[in-house]
């Protein structure tokens, strides 16, 4: 008998027919002999129309009354499921964040969790209950109500996890686990059994969005085995483990993700001294917006090119605030570009072999698509390429790294 | 500078520009220097959405769930205001009932308030605040959230005020008071400036629905002045007070209610022996079914008749269960009808003059209506007379009373 927290999302909720099936689910699990812990998102639809009221009362809506507002979308749900459990002859309860509680610092709308009482949940699940977790919300110390941000349910769900030191953290999605790369755009694309960690969240940081890449980090940090499932399909899912797999070889490329959500900009003819690329950078954080890839080439005639991406909708407030700097920096010229994609390999298994670079690189060479930007790290390599080729650049590379056959 | 509560029911925070009105009429009273605590309900329609979400889930939805569910209602409607208040300058803060706390006993969907900590509000006020506190809701000892049942917010304003020992407590409603009698019957129907507790619990539990009951034998009860407004209208609505006025002559009568809610039951020559009106009842109460009316007139040939009055949808149960009775005390005859009516007068000033009781009989005696019950008590004639009649009764009697002139 082990322990085990899952996690539904909107979509697994998103109706009273849905919520029957998620307690149909549970109660398969229970009947292995499972203690569960389930955490519940907002029905979905839910949370954007309670925002949509927030907007139309107050231009900026309070940050805590925000949460205040939010946070009844998931109580709904967890005393529907309840119910749902009931009408099955089985125990549930239904906890809020307070009631849990989740204890959470007072960044409203975008709190961390500090601490986890598991005192109720321990006695509940010794005494037979399926207890039943608002995802997503938590209270600070003051018992004010607080959320995690969009997403936060899968996070509740790691901590919780963490917290009562459970076998597994199960996380249901509309997807039945993480893929090579997006089966819309590669047919042979392929449901991995595992992947590790560092592998996930490289994926989920360049766009593949299975999993909320903080749950992602805090399943690693406190090595809580995670497993992400479909809420419509039987199946094993994707397990995310510490470690990846010693019993066979590892796959040099897990898997390729990709997105085209990005702009570049460039600051060209920059004069080459200390603290310019500070200058630029720091700039454009002051205006709150985050930069992705950063690439600065070696200088040539005491001046040097910067180039760096943003989100697409960052991108006419990054190039004001980057002329700006321009002008101040003396630097020649600032060129923008939108119609870009960004295209990463990832895979633990590139540690330890060479050539994987160079594989992508000719690889791209010989479907004649120019390669913009580079970026590596450990386990990824980040390559910036004209946005129309994105889809023929995924598929030659999913093919090139043999992603199609079996592990 | 005084503390009033205010309590706006669903339908004044029913839409986004209702719930905007709110906040414009809570500003006035700021801006005349009162401090201000708003009780709120659920926006119209949303507690009957939940409630029915939670039949389709389960038949008979466990009422510790059914709590969790609906609470989520009120808390809504705070978060919008406060956010309604912000929008407006206005320094405001949403508290849910497990916040303030408000203490119930554990009777979920019908739970008792027995302690309110007001430590939170009170410095609230003091920093110059709008307390918003959802209504109708409370939590136990052990931290469960309950409710007071449907109305209940009426019963929260109260009890707030009664803690916080607010100089009025005012519940907005979509009428602008208590009126001598329904205006939809009685063109003439007079709103009264005042009326007592006593009077407004006799007008209340004789079908007029302007005030929850229990929020009135609480205000009663603490000595917490009320007032009926309207959200709609401006206007001074009614007060309820401890005492008639004795600036002027307390009217005799204060004002006519009435129903047709009800269905009459007649066991006919039952054994006059001691306990048989208790049997009677007893078997019906065992039903959980409640009894308004009874009367046992003086025994003939040693057998007696027994009528009493339960709600309509009761009838069929207790007529099959005072059958049932009937032949096991060997009663002659049940006789049962649906089609009555029930009008009371009532008014403080009763207790003092004499001849009320036959100014109301013979009132209707000059419309030819016959008179099937009569009760009595110190403020307050009953009579149950045949439905159709309901009408011509109360106008003649609100003539008779001269109800329609200035107090």
């Amino acid at each position: 008998m082990s322990l085990i927290v899952q996690k539904f999302g909107g979509t697994s909720v998103a109706t009273v027919e849905r919520i029957e099936a998620v307690a149909e689910k549970i109660i398969g699990f229970r009947q292995q002999g499972h203690d569960v812990v389930v955490v519940v998102s907002a029905m979905s639809g839910e949370t954007n129309r309670l925002i949509s009221l927030a907007n139309e009362v107050q231009k900026q809506p309070t940050a805590r009354e925000l949460d205040v507002l939010v946070s009844t979308g998931e109580q709904v749900t967890t005393a529907l499921l309840c119910m749902a459990l009931h009408e099955r002859q089985h125990k549930a309860k239904s906890y809020n964040g307070s009631q849990v509680r989740i204890l959470t610092d007072d960044a409203h709308t975008k709190a961390r969790i500090q601490k986890i009482d598991d005192e109720h949940i321990h006695s509940d699940l010794r005494d037979g209950c399926v207890v039943v977790v608002a995802g997503f919300q938590g209270v600070d110390e003051q018992g004010n109500i607080t959320t995690l941000g969009r997403g936060g349910s899968d996070t509740t769900a790691v901590a919780l996890a963490a917290a009562l030191k459970a076998d597994e953290c199960q996380i249901y999605t509309d997807v039945d686990g993480v893929y090579t790369t997006d089966p819309r755009v590669v047919d042979g694309a392929r449901r991995l059994d595992r992947i590790t960690f560092e592998e996930m969240l490289e994926m989920a940081s360049q766009g593949s969005k299975v999993l909320q890449i903080r749950s992602v980090e805090f399943a690693g940090k406190y090595k809580v085995p995670l497993r992400v499932l479909s809420s419509f399909v039987d199946g094993p899912g994707t397990l995310i483990t510490l470690e990846d797999d010693h019993t066979m070889e590892a796959p040099i490329v897990s898997g390729i993700a990709f997105n085209r959500d990005e702009a570049k900009l460039t600051i060209l003819g920059v004069p080459d001294q200390p603290g310019v690329a500070a200058k630029v950078l720091g700039a454009i954080s002051d205006e709150n917006i985050e930069v992705d890839v950063i690439v600065q080439n070696i200088a040539e005639d005491k001046t040097t090119d910067l180039t760096f991406t943003v989100h697409r909708n960052d991108m006419v407030q990054a190039e004001s605030t980057l002329r700006q700097v321009s002008e101040e920096l003396g630097a020649r010229e600032v060129k923008t570009d939108d119609k870009i994609a960004k295209i990463s390999i990832v895979g633990v298994g590139m540690r330890s072999h060479a050539g994987i670079a160079s594989r992508m690189f000719s690889t791209l060479a010989d479907l004649s698509i120019n390669i913009q930007l580079i970026t590596t790290s450990e386990i990824k390599i980040s390559v910036v390429v004209e946005e129309k080729y994105l889809e023929l650049a995924v598929r030659g590379l999913h093919s090139a790294f043999d992603l199609e056959g079996a592990p």
